[in-house]
């Protein structure tokens, strides 16, 4: 069933999670599809046809179950893993993340942070002493993360990803700019690139016509 | 020139302008669509269909200059503007971004940072002190800014985003996931909901399938 699906869906799944998740806590227990389309800014037809890609949760005549439809979507997401998950870089974005992050919502534990610099060595964030990257191969031999958050400029990153290749870290939460599926194509990659999104929005304040159609989706 | 261009096209520009600028900074002066393509895993055709859309600036048999190539899509991007820019709310993620971003090398100037916790009043961020947000209006009043930085949870946004844009200011840089143009169609908005990147990873790595290909222009 989770085969074939287009990857537009899939980038999708995730605002549809976040959206379920606010009318939990709004204490809605079920939406029409054209409910939960005017609250999105969808159509109703785009969400049966995105949730009919895995099976359909909705009823005839009575809409979806906000929290079995929003259970369904957490597991095609796979957040209900166990998935360990290490950051390197503890500046100030890296801090940011590891502080701001509820990593145990989407099935991940935060289980170390590396810096090279000495001067952050031993500090506490979220629970965590920051260790020196020299200890970073020992720590992925005892530890096997499954996933790494790269907080670390363009300049260290390459090294670093090729020892956690190495290590068998699979997965690349990447704030940094350096362009890691080019080296590495096998990785599981996802790029923020935040400045990226700052130049858009500069275009997009001089150029207003950009603007409502093109947000709709993000 | 600049009318009528896709927005995907427009969505890719930021990533170009960050590989010539990776390029200047490592002294090529100049790169053929091949070579370009092949350093930003996309296609010469692609390069040159996209960069046509402002005109084209390569030279048959020469390739593009990369600086004045660059340039051209940095005034495209107005990246030389004068941008007044305040940020709202200075949590981790907040004083992370004032930190981090260096706002005055997107055309940006970070005039003001505000924060309702009463403990970070005062605080110095990027050689900024932390206002309270009871000070905002009189503060948009007289400085007049043009751009704000959500950093705050959704539950306080669609406030700060009324006052604000009574007091002119038209584009957001959206952190929080209060959904702005559901009640402001008319403002200019990036989102960054760095949990759905999140949430589309741990997709990702569950599926591996997914990855390389969709990654490319991101």
């Amino acid at each position: 069933m989770e085969k074939n699906i287009s990857k537009s869906v899939i980038r999708r799944l995730p605002r549809y999670y976040r959206f379920l998740e606010e009318l939990l806590s709004e204490g809605v227990e079920k939406i029409s599809s054209g409910q939960l389309a005017e609250r999105m800014r969808s159509t109703a037809s785009q969400i049966r046809q995105d949730l009919n890609c895995f099976g359909g949760f909705g009823q005839q005549g009575y809409g979806y179950n906000v929290a079995e439809l929003r259970a369904e979507i957490g597991a095609i997401l796979h957040l209900d893993g166990k998935r360990k998950v290490i950051l390197i870089g503890a500046g100030n974005l890296g801090r940011a993340i590891a502080a701001h992050i509820d990593f145990a919502q989407y099935g991940c534990e935060l289980i170390g942070i590396f810096d090279r610099d000495r001067a952050l060595l031993g500090l506490d964030i979220a629970g965590l002493k920051i260790c020196s990257t020299n200890a970073l191969g020992d720590f992925c031999r005892e530890k096997k993360p499954d996933m790494a958050v790269l907080c670390i400029p363009r300049e260290g990153a390459k090294e670093a990803v090729k020892l956690l290749v190495e290590h068998n870290v699979r997965a690349f939460w990447n704030f940094s700019h350096y362009d890691i599926q080019g080296d590495f194509p096998e990785a599981a990659v996802e790029n923020v690139h935040l400045t990226d999104s700052l130049m858009t929005l500069s275009y997009i304040m001089e150029n207003n016509e950009f603007s409502a159609k093109e947000e709709q989706n993000t």
